[in-house]
């Protein structure tokens, strides 16, 4: 592809500033380090920029949004600090066609539980346990280059079943942990034009997104969740003039509602 | 089944008072025809109660929706009236195993909307025009007694895609309008461990709610919305303890964010 | 429901035949334990006929199958041995509104991989570990009765992803294996007017058909799966007059094909 | 893409031989227009060769098939002429990741039929009617450069619902005919780690596949269809040690079906 996709990087940069362990794992932010890694990964195929929560508008004014394809998303502690008026129009742009990649804790984020209707609640545990995420769509642009049936993380927080979540349009991982758990760790939904992935691995105080195949994952999610936009999305259209004749209308009354 | 549903029908209840046309069809209320229709269907295997705008806490009491196996809803000119209190209310309902039944345009209703998580709009023409439901899941609990392919109405309004609806898990109906256009009228979807179902057919200025196809049909889905439900939905469940021992556990911090 | 559904238990019936180990779990076969906790559950409202692999036609003759409403099918040791005749006579069945309750090692049945379309191959092992089972469709009438949110099984055999079948139209289980595999143990998909559910639970050398929790799902899959039919399904229809006026029709050529 | 994508598009290639309408609007035969529509749209990111029926294994080798990412196929008249044997590597072939594009009358062939595991049976008239298709999925790669919310043909043959077949994992297209029908007209699958989209247009006595609008579709399905594949879909795996220890296994035999 001959034009960049734009990626905006969004964090609400939070913990790495309160807290040692998570400062020395990510000291630019949970969001410069995914940003490495999908320029890592996609090099010129991408243009990246970042946005945090204690910019203006949180850094997704109407212009940052209409110039990006693909959004990344993580929060955890702040979720509430994520001002109503910024998600309705990140929502808006997510129906016109911009892709979201919602990541571990943004399971929570109003964006992710707005676009999916339900509570988005699970289990969870921070034991440092083993996960392993095992591909159930295989062939699926999201899990290309990832050799073998599953991958591994060593030390992570646990996620589990029930995730209350809408049925995903495709589920692409579903995780084993150690403790005794599972989870649909990587789903895609579809929201008017815009597609949505799912992806669970990411907790703060483990190096996550230093991952290669979390890295990978990501960059493959980056490149899927592009899509071209639709320009009827998100308004009513009445149509007073059929396509083709009617034989025989009945107008029950004069304009009733309008 | 011994114990009957408990069915509650919810109506704004505007039209019918203000407007002449829907008065002559519907003296009682859409509700009143609603509930006449799934007491001819199904007699004692239904309790019906009836809820309106008006009412206080719109009919729809904390007591009212936790004695409530299925909620069906029509609103149209009023959606904006709801207050974002009961919206809630009755999501939460939802997620914990309350069937919903979506009427017409109850497609913008706000509790839809918040369900899907799209915009839910649509194309419209209001000509009086031909339908013709055609059954794309025979077989479904929603179409049963329904015989041959399909069903007609002769004049209603009609709704056509792009319907900006997530991908339905199932799509029951698609319907085929007189002056172009096509529709899915009969969807479903899980929220939590409620079901949901959408139903087109149903315009205030025709006699939609005595045809005895549309009877059959909302009460099917009365039938099977129902659903036993499940305590856990809506909450996170936080488990120190795993259910299986874990090797070589890494607590990477202190209690970080609890 | 006044009448009762009918069913028919299918088993090969060869290791309760010619394994001492399995003879003593099933001394009448995996048929005989299965249909007796489909009455445990059922009661009256079940009438159950089983079938084998030896019978003539393996007892699935057209009068057997016209009159079965649920067919439940398991088999391991001898998928090559049932005739090709009445695997597509059963899969016509399916389309017909027959539902399908396919245990275990069905996954490797004729018929199911037919009805399927892929190989539905998977991981496997056999080390008597622990297996959870993770309820995803909380509400959904096939989980009616479980409660928490998980049952076991304390030794099993795995089966672990990929589990190549075609996306499940819903995803009822996913299974934790203590040796570190995940499964999608429940699944429903619709074939015509049929309804099927794979459930995975049911290795012949433990005694996992007289487990509680296993005979209530089954129980439940096979009231879930019963459906009012279809008779159009399986052909088609040439419909020369149109129901509806064609402006400027274009034949292009006299009865090209036919 | 730096490497081409290598194309197949199979054609029985019957009509066009054998009836003189046909002759006239393909004279090199259906698939030398879809193959030049492909070129078009295409260029350069695509390699494609064509193979008939009369060929040697209907010009489908072990060899061309591996060297195949996306396969077209076309047939109507001839689909009981296909070989089994051929038939059976083509599935295979699709479970390890080709693309698998099927047109118009190859709803009944025998490779589609075989991975759907439904009749695949639906309504039909030749008419000549108009047909409409809206997009349902806005935003699909499989609707990209396709403006407004429809496109129409103006002559073709009606294909109507009830369409036999799974519910389609993503539906893209509804059409609307003239005479009163509707048709999911364009649908993706996935089976094993190849993908599948039935794309409807394409009657032989119509000059579908000069359309602009259909051949965008089906370079945009080419390009959507190709998928990385996956080296160990359509075998069973034994994996005997667990990846994980097992605390207190039961071995409840000696290797009973080994």
């Amino acid at each position: 592809m001959a034009t960049p996709l734009r990626v905006t990087v969004w964090n609400e940069f939070v913990h790495e500033r309160t807290n040692d362990v998570v400062k020395a794992l990510y000291p630019q932010g949970i969001h410069a380090a995914v940003a490495e890694g999908l320029r890592e990964q996609l090099g010129d195929a991408v243009q990246i920029r970042t946005a945090t929560l204690e910019e203006p508008e949180h850094g997704l004014t109407k212009e940052v949004l209409r110039n990006t394809d693909v959004l990344l998303w993580w929060g955890h502690a702040a979720h509430d600090q994520v001002s109503n008026k910024i998600v309705k129009r990140v929502q808006k742009r997510v129906w016109q066609g911009m892709g979201l990649v919602a990541m571990h804790s943004a399971h929570a984020s109003k964006i992710f539980r707005r676009l999916m209707g339900t509570s988005c609640m699970l289990r969870w545990r921070e034991a440092g346990e083993r996960e392993r995420l095992w591909i159930v769509a295989p062939g699926h642009p999201i899990t290309a280059g990832l050799t073998g049936e599953y991958f591994e993380l060593e030390h992570t927080e646990m996620y589990g079943e029930f995730f209350d979540i809408p049925a995903p349009d495709e589920l692409i991982f579903v995780s084993w942990f150690e403790g005794g758990e599972v989870f649909r760790s990587g789903c895609t939904w579809r929201r008017g034009a815009g597609k949505i992935f799912y992806f669970r691995p990411g907790h703060e105080t483990y190096p996550i997104y230093y991952n290669p195949q979390v890295r990978r994952v990501l960059a493959n999610a980056v490149q899927w969740a592009a899509a071209a936009g639709s320009p009827y999305i998100g308004e009513g259209r009445n149509i007073p003039e059929p396509l083709n004749p009617i034989a025989n209308p009945l107008q029950a009354h004069e304009d009733l509602h309008r």
